[in-house]
């Protein structure tokens, strides 16, 4: 990405923030500001960076002065006015200056309560807009070089999945199967490991269980959901393996889930409501007589960040675009007795949906 | 930490609330929620956890339906009304029906912004005080345990600067060094690594430098500020080194740093307002005409967090009170030359204060 690029993607953002119906961005540290002018403080912290975005007007940049060298190097900075603020000094004025008083702004979802409490003291007059919420589009439309990358990351998670089915499981720890899926995951290239989900047995019906000490015992179902960032875009996949032969009713729960996967994912083609993608699987899930057991939405955007707009959720009204990214995920879990959940990303085409994961959904039976 | 700890921490958190004219807290997933309940969800998400804590009432947890089995295991869970929402739901309407509808709330900094939008929306005649400036003494006085943590962390971080400055230095790249300063905290038990600063030569004179590509020369002033977390508390020291002997200036510049530094340490009290010991420190890098070039604050509290309440800095008029800890970091920063700081963690006690980093102050000199 060179400065041009960025300044292209801010010009881009400032127009869609106009069409919206916004004022303008206000943009803190996080994947929003890297993705729109390069800049990555080395902290999230207590003093403000802010980047201020205007349709046709030059984007600009508040910083800690003790920071300004830093922002100064940043890839997009020769297309920023960059400004430092000193300690003692009130940075929301600093801001106030610069935007309408009256603006509705959109608001990275991440700025911490305390700035935005700054800028409602500074700015009575003003409002904002969570950007997923305000402008869920800003990000959500990857071009063609993002989804090379979030392709080659799920090509990453892929072959990580390949090596960790070949290793044992029976007898050995969730948290030791979890450090080899880290570990997997960066030798495929990734920079950062998010989560490495290990859910054995009764561990797998809790959906966001991480990895523990319960040691994986033959005839475990085992849900393996990992991922992180690799060349700054995300990995997501989750396949649940069995060890040693499942049972009946363990084969038909996987037959459901998978079986509501699919059906969600051919249903992807532009033009279509989120959250008719999530009435599709869980339509599947419902009638097979598990529909309580599916207990979160279907799916959720991946970028620069692992979960951000479009959420494929009840309720969620934003038509599928081509270029959009997202992770369908269908799960069913049984208290206490296990869980299951097959998760792919996939991007929307022209054509319909393309998956970016393409391991097995079949139950791969481990040792 | 028991669940009884923890009642009794939220119960005073609620009394303080209220003595500061707050109607309660919003606590969300951070430092603030886990040093209130023991609770720290494996990621922190677009979807709402919310700690509501009221004086006279219990504490209630709201939390995303897939993570209340974790919720429900954490530490201070006992004392607690542990309630999940569902994808799809609105959980600030949940939020909306616990509080006062005209309430006014102290909320955790870091918070985000997108979460402050959803109850202001939802309680639209609430209004919100960022913990920080609301009810800044929440966690800055620590008790006598919280202090022996500190104290441990900081024992930690001095015996890696004993051991750094006891290996090359000239010829290595500044990473390099920030490696060894990573590895060595870990060494002496961190469990966490916020920060190793290595700011060569020019590299120092920008106080929020990292470490970089930067080869080490002979004659070159090294910044070195590092800590992180053992034990769940902080670390945070810098001192300046030299490698080979120091030029006249150099020393000078060093001496007036370590001039402030002490005058700052033996101005603390109780009753003394932060800003007078900015004041202090300020007073004497001016005197010997240094005065814009130490273009931060003096210091900042550490706890749970490396940057909390008390902030030394002009404008604070927050006093000091025994148990506090805070940093005291004058320095001095030639644009294009070298930097220079100093900085140790102190508390203050009824007769002033203590140190909790105690290797020496003198500029060393390092191969």
């Amino acid at each position: 990405m060179t400065c041009e690029d960025y300044e292209r993607r801010m010009e881009r953002a400032g127009r869609a923030a106009a069409d919206a119906g916004l004022a303008g961005l206000i943009v803190t540290p996080g994947p929003d500001l890297t993705w729109l002018c390069g800049y990555r403080p080395t902290a999230v912290t207590e003093r403000l960076t802010a980047l201020v975005i205007e349709p046709g007007r030059r984007a600009r940049l508040l910083v800690p002065v003790l920071e300004q060298p830093d922002a100064q190097r940043s890839a997009g900075a020769g297309a920023l006015e960059v400004s430092g603020w000193a300690d003692g000094a009130d940075p929301y004025a600093a801001v106030a200056k610069w935007v309408a008083p009256e603006g509705r702004y959109g608001l990275s979802d991440s700025t911490w309560a305390m700035h935005l409490l700054g800028f409602q003291r500074s700015l009575p007059g003003s409002a904002y807009a969570a950007l997923s919420e305000g402008l869920p589009m800003l990000r959500a439309v990857k071009d063609a070089h993002e989804v090379a990358r979030l392709a080659a990351a799920g090509a990453a998670a892929d072959a990580t999945y390949e090596e960790i089915v070949r290793l044992p499981f029976g007898g050995r720890r969730e948290c030791d199967v979890a450090a080899d899926l880290a570990r997997l995951l960066r030798e495929h290239g990734h920079s950062q490991v998010d989560f490495t989900i290990v859910g054995s047995g009764p561990n797998g019906a809790n959906p966001h269980h991480e990895a523990g000490e319960r040691v994986i015992e033959d005839g475990d179902m085992v849900v393996l959901d990992f991922g992180g960032l690799k060349d700054g875009y995300g990995s997501d996949t989750t396949r649940t393996v069995h060890v040693g032969q499942p049972d009946a009713e363990e084969r038909k729960v996987h037959d459901i889930v998978r079986e509501a996967q699919q059906a969600a994912f051919e249903a992807v083609r532009p033009g279509v409501a989120c959250q008719d993608i999530d009435r599709v699987a869980r339509k599947v899930i419902k009638a097979a007589g598990y529909g309580e057991y599916f207990i979160h939405r279907t799916g959720h955007g991946i970028g620069v960040t692992t979960h951000e707009p479009p959420y494929l959720v009840e309720g969620e009204h934003l038509t599928l675009v081509p270029g959009m990214c997202f992770s369908i995920e269908p799960g069913i879990y049984l208290p206490g007795r296990f869980g299951v959940r097959i998760e792919d990303i996939v991007t929307c085409t022209e054509s319909g949906g393309r998956r970016l994961n393409e391991t097995g959904r079949e139950m791969a039976v481990v040792r």
